[in-house]
C-alpha cells in the first residue's frame, strides 16, 4: 500500500483534536492555500465498536473541513439518518455510541480497509479527497495509541469516559498507551524537517485528551524542537470555560487551575513559542510571558464562519511574528 | 457459549434456501405448532462485503418467518431505508450489493458477535427471538461452506454470479467447498435422532445451490437415510419455470432436463420418498413414481398468505401418508 502521493511543501502544521481543533483548522482553509496546510488528528479516542474502526476526532475533522458536520448537534454529520441505530436497538445490540447511517458508512469503509492491511493514513487521506478537502488530513500515526483514564470506577478509555459515563468519573490520571511503540506518520516527519515549514499551530483543544496523545508519540516533540519552527497553542479556555467537553473538569480533577495561564504552562516553553488567548483572559498575559512565551490576545471564540476565519488569520499573523 | 436451549421435541426439520423456501417456512408456521418446527437454512451463499459476514439465506428465513421482508422487491426488509448504501457510493466503495440500513444492523451484529467467537447458530437463534420468531431457525452447520460456481468466466462464489454477473455466466460445474470438514449442528443431529421427528421437508427451493450444500455436509444424507422418517421434497419448478432466481438456467446449462421429473430424479429415492409437484406437472408422476418416489399433485405456487398455509399443510398431511 502506497500513501497517494502528498505534496510536501507544506508551510503550516496544525495539530487537531475534534470539534473546537477542527473549527479553528477550518479556518484556515480560508486564509491560506489548503493544499499548504496538513492537518493533524489525534487518534487516542479511536475505538472499536459493532466491530468497526472508529475514529472519532478523524471524522469529526473530516465533516468539518468538508462542510457536512452537523453544526448544531455538535457532532456527527449533517442530513444524518439513523435507521441502523433504531434497527440494532430492536435486536438489542449496543446503542450507548451513536453512530448515524452516513456516519457509519465512513467507518465500514475504514473498516474493511484496515482489515485489508491498509494504512490508516492512507484511507483517511482518500475520504478526505472523496469528500473534497484540499488540505492534506492525517493521523498523527498509524500505529495504535489509546488514551486511557484512571478514574474513580476504574481505567476507562475515552469514549467510554466521555459518551457511556457521560464524564462522570472522577479522573485521577491520563496515559497514553502505545504512545512509545508509535511513531509519526512519515509525511510529517518529512514536513517538520521540510524549509518549507513555518509554524506548528496547536488548535483550542483539550490538551491532555486531544494534544497530548500526539505529543506522547515517540520523539514528536523532539522532532518539532529539532525543526525550530515557530510552534504557536491556542488556548481551549476563556475563564475557566471550555467551550466544549470534559476540559476544565478533567485539569480540575488532575489539580491543575483551570486557566489559559494552567495551559499555556502545562504546554511549557520548551514547546510552543507564543499562545493565543481570549481578550476576557487578558490578566494572565504577564504571568505567561514569565514563562518564556510570547503571547497574543483575542476574541477566540468561533461562533460562525467569519470568527473562524478572522482567528485563523490572526494566529498565522502572530507566528509570523515568531519566525526565526 | 452455549446455545440457548432448544426444546428438542421438533417434529419437522424443514430445510430451506432463501425466497421460495422461506414462503414455504412461513406456511409451516400457520398449520403446526411452530414450537415443533425446525427450520434449517443454507449457508452456501454466505459472503463477505463490506467486510460483514452477510448470510442471504438466514436473513430471508428471518425477515420471512417475522412477516417483515420486502414481498414486493423479493428481497430484503419491509420499510428500508438506503442511507449508509448512497453515502457508501459516494465514498467509492463497494456498492454492487444493496444493503438496506436495517439489513445491515443484522449483519453487524452477526460479524460482532462471531468475531467473538459465538457461534452462528447461537447468534441466528437469538436473533430470530428479537425478531419475535417462535419455530427454531438454524444453520445447517457453524462451519464455513461455500457454493462456487465453475463458469465460463471463471469459478465465482454465489453472490459474485448472482449478483454482481447477474447470472449472465455459463455454469459448467457447482462445488461446496468446505463441505467435507463441515458437519451439522448438534440440534439438528439430535432432531433427526429423535422420536418426536415425524418427516423431513425439502422445500422449493433450488436444488443445486440451496439444498445440495446443505446434503453435502459431511454425514447429513446418512444421518437423514439411518433415521428413516419420510422425506419430502416441494418441486421449485412448474414446467421448465423457476418461481424465481437461476434454476432453469442452471440446469440446462449442466446438461438436465429443465423438469420437476428433473429434480425429483436428482434427489433420488435413496433421499426422498415423496414429492410434490405442481398441477400443470402431473402428467409426470408416472416417471417419478418409476424412481420409487411416492407423489402429491397440488398447486404448488405461493403467492399469498394463505396459498403459503394450504400447501404447508398439504405436504405435511402428504408427510403423514408416508409415515412407516
Amino acid at each position: 500500500m502506497t500513501m497517494p502521493s502528498l505534496n510536501l511543501d507544506f508551510n503550516y502544521i496544525i495539530l487537531s483534536g475534534g470539534v473546537g481543533g477542527a473549527k479553528l483548522a477550518y479556518g484556515f482553509l480560508s486564509c491560506h492555500e489548503p493544499s499548504r496546510l496538513m492537518v493533524v488528528g489525534n487518534v487516542g479516542d479511536d475505538f472499536k465498536y459493532w466491530g468497526l474502526n472508529i475514529s472519532p476526532d478523524l471524522d469529526t475533522l473530516l465533516y468539518t473541513l468538508a462542510g457536512v458536520s452537523d453544526q448544531k448537534r455538535g457532532w456527527g454529520r449533517s442530513s444524518e439518518t439513523w435507521s441502523v441505530l433504531e434497527e440494532m436497538r430492536n435486536l438489542g445490540g449496543d446503542s450507548w455510541f451513536q453512530l448515524g447511517d452516513r456516519d457509519l458508512a465512513v467507518h465500514i469503509e475504514r473498516t474493511e480497509r484496515l482489515s485489508q492491511g491498509q494504512r490508516l493514513s492512507t484511507i483517511t487521506q482518500d475520504l478526505a479527497k472523496k469528500f473534497g478537502i484540499e488540505c492534506a488530513l492525517l493521523p498523527i500515526t498509524d500505529r495504535i495509541v489509546r488514551t486511557v483514564l484512571d478514574t474513580d470506577v476504574g481505567s476507562l478509555e475515552f469514549q467510554e469516559y466521555f459518551v457511556r459515563h457521560k464524564c462522570a468519573p472522577q479522573v485521577t490520571k491520563l496515559h497514553y498507551t502505545g504512545c512509545n511503540r508509535a511513531v509519526i506518520q512519515p509525511e510529517i516527519y518529512a514536513c517538520l524537517r521540510s524549509s518549507a515549514l513555518r509554524a506548528i499551530i496547536i488548535s483550542p483543544s483539550n490538551p491532555f485528551l486531544s494534544i497530548d496523545p500526539m505529543l506522547s508519540v515517540s520523539s514528536f516533540k523532539q522532532e518539532i524542537a529539532r525543526c525550530r519552527k515557530p510552534v504557536v497553542a491556542v488556548s481551549p479556555l476563556v475563564g475557566a470555560r471550555a467551550f466544549k467537553g470534559p476540559t476544565a473538569k478533567i485539569m480540575r480533577e488532575l489539580g491543575y487551575e483551570v486557566s489559559a495561564f494552567a495551559v499555556a504552562s502545562h504546554y511549557t516553553s520548551n514547546l510552543i513559542d507564543g499562545f493565543v488567548l481570549d481578550t476576557e483572559d487578558s490578566e494572565l498575559v504577564p504571568q505567561i510571558q514569565q514563562l518564556g512565551i510570547q503571547t497574543y490576545v483575542t476574541d477566540i471564540s468561533m461562533n460562525t464562519s467569519e470568527d473562524k476565519t478572522r482567528l485563523a488569520g490572526e494566529v498565522l499573523d502572530f507566528a509570523r511574528t515568531l519566525e526565526c
